[in-house]
C-alpha cells in the first residue's frame, strides 16, 4: 500500500512538471483557466470530451450527466473546522443574552470565552449540545433566516472574508465547465441540508433541489390560526456522510453519477460507488496541499481527513488534485 | 361546512357550463387541448399568465417556479388498487414457484388464487406482508429491473392496456405547459420512491432526482470482490403522504411549491403548504366524477378518498377539476 502510493505521489509529481513546463498559458477563453496544465486536468477535460462526443462509444445522454460533489473542503474551505460549526458557535453567541446562566455551563462558556482549548475537551458531546441548541426546536422558515443574516455577515478567522468568499475558484470554473457540457451538478455533503441551501444557488449556481445533505426530523404542524409551519425536532435523521452517500445519492438524485469529486475518507464510497456503474466514470479528490494560499493537511487530520480515500485512489487510478501544484489560484480574491 | 360545499358545487356546474357553453372550440395549438373551457382551465391559465409576466405585481423568477404533482389519482388511475400493489401482487406470483408453501398461506393464498375478497378481508396486515416480500432484500439495481420488466409487460385488468397508458391526457398536457412557463416539475407521491422513478421520465419527462415519494432503508454495502451494492431494508423511513408531503417537498427540493395538484385526502397538507407561501399561489385537486370513462369515487372512497381536503378546497377557493365536466379526453387511447 505504501509503496503504491510513493510510486503515485512521485508519478503524480512528475506529471504535474511536465504540465507545467510544457504548457504555455491558457487563452482566455479556457473554462478551466485557474487549473495548470497537469493531470488532474487533462483526466477531467478527456473525460468530459468522451462522454459528450456524440457518436462516440462512451456518448452519455445529458439527462443521465450527474455530477456529485462533496462540499467542505471540496467546494469551499473546512478550516479550522467546519463552517457550520462556527455558525453554531456565533449562533451561541446571538442567543446568549438571554441565557445568562451559560457563562458558567459548558460548553457554552467555552463558546462565549472563545475558549477552543477546552471546546476541543469536551469533544464530540459538547459539539453535538451546541448543534442541537442552535439547530432544533425552530421553523424551516427561522433556520433558514438564521444562516442568511450569518452568511452575510460573519467573517473567517484567518482571512476575515466573508465565508462564501472561501470557495475554491478552480472547483467553480469546473462546476460551469460541467454545467457548459450538459451535467447536472448536485452538492453530496455531510453537512446540514438546510444550512447550505441557503447560499448554494448564488454562490455555486446550484438549486436547493440538487443539494443533498445530512438531515434532522421535520415535522409540520398547524399553527393557531391555521398557518402551517415546518419544525425542526432534535432528532437525526439521515448522515449523509461515508456510506451514506451512496445513500443519499439514491434516495435523492435516484441515478447513478458519472462524475464525483470529494476530499477526504467521508467521499471513499460516493466515489465506489460512482466507479461501479458502467460507462465512462470520473472520480476525484482535492489534495489540501497548499498551507500558505489555503492549508496543508491529509492522513493525519481530524477534519477533512484523507487517508483511505488516498489509498483507494491511488491504487485505482483516481483523479487526485493537488492543490498546490495544480491550482493557479485557489481564491477568487487571490491577487 | 355542509351548505359551504353545496353553493361550492353549484358554483362550480354554473361555471363549467357556462365554460361549455361560451367557449369556442380550442385552435389546433392549445396546450391544454384536452381541457374543456371551464372554471380549472381558466384559473390553470390566468395563473400561469400572471406568475410569467415580466415586471407585473406577481412575477417569479424561473427558478422559483415550483410545481408539485401527486401521482396516484392525479398523474395516473388508482382504481381498482393503486397500480403498486398490483405490482406486487404481480412480483408474488413471479416468486411463487420458489416457496410452495404459499399455496397454503395468507396472504399469499388470496394473492394466488386471486381471491381478492379475502385479501381485503386480511387487511393492511396482508398488504404489508406483501409490500415487505415483494420490495426487500433485494438491491435497488435488481428492484428496479423487476419494475422495469413489468410496467413493460403488465396490463390493466379493466382496459387491458399497460399501466402507463392509464395517466390522465390533461395531466400531461398541464405538466408540458407548465415547463413551456419555465416551471420545474416535481411528482409527490405516498408511492414508493424506487417504484415510480423506473417510469416517470419516460411517461411524464419527469427524471428520477424530480421525484419524492416513500421509502424504505437502503443501506450500502460492498459485496465479496468489492462491489458495492445497495440494499432495501425491511424497515419503512418514510411516508410522503398526508403532513409528510410538505416534510418531504421541503427535504427533497428545499423550496415551497407555488403550484400544487393532487387528489385526495393525502394532498390537504401539501395544498395548505403551498397555500402558505407568500406572493400568487396554485391549489387543485383532481375530482375523479367518471365512472364510464374512468371512475367516480370521493368522500367514502377507501382508496384516494377525498373529503376533508374537498371541503378546504370549497371554503378556500381552491380549483377542482372535475374529470367528468372538464375533460374531453381522460386517456390518450379514447378515440
Amino acid at each position: 500500500m505504501r509503496i503504491n502510493v510513493k510510486v503515485f505521489i512521485v508519478g503524480c509529481l512528475l506529471l504535474f512538471s511536465c504540465g507545467r513546463a510544457g504548457g504555455a498559458e491558457q487563452p482566455r477563453s479556457d473554462p478551466l483557466s485557474s487549473w495548470n496544465d497537469g493531470a488532474s486536468k487533462k483526466s477531467i477535460v478527456e473525460f468530459v470530451a468522451r462522454v459528450t462526443r456524440e457518436g462516440g462509444p462512451d456518448f452519455v445522454k445529458p439527462e443521465e450527466r450527474i455530477a456529485t460533489f462533496d462540499h467542505d473542503g471540496t467546494l469551499w474551505a473546512e478550516q479550522p473546522m467546519y463552517f457550520q460549526i462556527m455558525f453554531a458557535m456565533d449562533r451561541v453567541r446571538v442567543m446568549a443574552p438571554k441565557h445568562p446562566d451559560w457563562k458558567n455551563k459548558q460548553p457554552f462558556k467555552a463558546v462565549l470565552d472563545r475558549d477552543i482549548k477546552t471546546l476541543a475537551a469536551l469533544g464530540e458531546t459538547g459539539f453535538l449540545k451546541i448543534m442541537a441548541l442552535t439547530h432544533t426546536g425552530i421553523t424551516t422558515d427561522e433556520f433558514s433566516k438564521f444562516v442568511a443574516d450569518w452568511i452575510a455577515t460573519a467573517r473567517h478567522p484567518r482571512f476575515d472574508r466573508p465565508y462564501t468568499e472561501l470557495v475554491y475558484q478552480p472547483m467553480l470554473e469546473l462546476l460551469g465547465y460541467l454545467r457548459a457540457s450538459g451535467f447536472k451538478t448536485f452538492i453530496v455533503s455531510g453537512g446540514g441540508i438546510e444550512f447550505m441551501r441557503v447560499f448554494t444557488e448564488r454562490v455555486y449556481g446550484i438549486p436547493p433541489e440538487q443539494v443533498v445533505g445530512s438531515s434532522g426530523v421535520v415535522t409540520y404542524q398547524l399553527r393557531t390560526g391555521g398557518k402551517p409551519v415546518l419544525i425542526k425536532d432534535g432528532k437525526i435523521e439521515f448522515v449523509d456522510d461515508g456510506p451514506g452517500k451512496p445513500v443519499g445519492i439514491n434516495r435523492f438524485i435516484g441515478r447513478r453519477p458519472i462524475f464525483a469529486f470529494g476530499n477526504s475518507d467521508g467521499d471513499q464510497q460516493m466515489l465506489e460507488w460512482t466507479a461501479a456503474g458502467s460507462g465512462a466514470r470520473f472520480m476525484g479528490l482535492v489534495h489540501h496541499t497548499d498551507a500558505e494560499r489555503e492549508w496543508a493537511y491529509d492522513r493525519q487530520s481530524p477534519i477533512g481527513r484523507l487517508n483511505k480515500a488516498w489509498d483507494e485512489a491511488a491504487k485505482r487510478g483516481w483523479t487526485v488534485a493537488n492543490m498546490k501544484t495544480e491550482w493557479k489560484k485557489v481564491f477568487a480574491f487571490e491577487p
